[in-house]
């Protein structure tokens, strides 16, 4: 999506360790009509994908995914994030790295948002390792529903995360696939 | 706003403590029409108020606060939510005290986001005794940039806050104001 490269190129700033700061459009201040772009994308992306439900994880997830649920006329669900929780029977919960964070925390989905007929996009701001988009799909996958395919807007491409989803048979959609942040320069796939 | 008023009749859940549930439209689940629809409300409400900035707290503020930017076609910045920090000098900072959880937290806004020429229309999911609302002011305060409005979803309009906020000479503006949540009925306004 040259939208979204664009708007890379000109904002995101790279720091050390492979992180891509874009908290100029996306991560803290959020470019509203841009988010809109990119539901709009989604949306045509999977439109024969029968998807009845958005999922994302709070919180950059969640205005992309609103917006996305907004074009394709289904809910939307965010799973909540927490550092530690207590088993609750009436949550999915899983586990999920964050290799940014390094720390590990808690995500969760209320039973009562995922039913077994449910074919659900996931929708999330970065794919990297991965962890996070497995995360949500298995939570889908406790639901007995099943995951229509997965949206990303950036994707760390010399990184794991689109591999794994691949090799499990998900679709990936990503709006912009980096090749390399070497040198703090963005190249894109 | 009638829609959200039905909506919160239809599907509310009001537990202890004066707690009303909203997860399957605004907390966990989101209806995007509905969020739109809030959006178009609060443009409509603030047309004339110079808005150039959306302002809330992740999560439950982002949904409804980057419709209401796309229809006002400015940016929404989300104030980060922390249980303890190092100050930081880029950073914004203001201690808020959440009744419901009990605990205190800091929100954080990245200097860069807010300059003196701003007038930050503040959307919220709950107006209850104001502390996320006052909290969010006083960011906007320490930027010298000007409070343009405070637009709220869902007012309980038993406790505190809304007073304290007009007594500070807000504008403030309730999609929905609940008078009581006794005996576990909502009695709007």
């Amino acid at each position: 999506m040259e939208l979204l490269k664009e708007k890379i190129k000109q904002e995101g700033i790279v720091l050390e360790g492979s992180v891509l700061k874009v908290d100029t459009f996306l991560n803290h201040q959020v470019d509203a009509e841009l988010m809109h772009e990119i539901g709009r994308t989604f949306e045509e992306l999977f439109s024969e994908s029968g998807v009845t439900k958005i999922m994302t994880i709070e919180s950059s997830g969640i205005a992309p995914a609103v917006m996305t649920a907004l074009r394709m006329r289904v809910p939307m669900v965010f799973a909540r994030k927490r550092k530690s929780l207590t088993l609750r029977e009436d949550l999915y919960t899983e586990r999920v790295y964050s290799y940014t964070k390094q720390e590990e925390s808690e995500v969760t989905v209320s039973r009562k948002f995922l039913a077994p007929s449910d074919r659900v996009l996931i929708i999330d701001d970065f794919l990297a390792h991965g962890e996070a988009a497995l995360g949500m799909a298995r939570i889908v996958g406790q639901a007995g529903a099943e995951v229509a395919g997965i949206g990303i807007l950036i994707e760390k491409s010399f990184q794991s995360g689109r591999g794994k989803l691949l090799e499990l048979g998900y679709r990936v959609e990503s709006l912009a696939r980096i090749a390399s942040l070497d040198g703090g320069t963005v190249t894109f796939a």
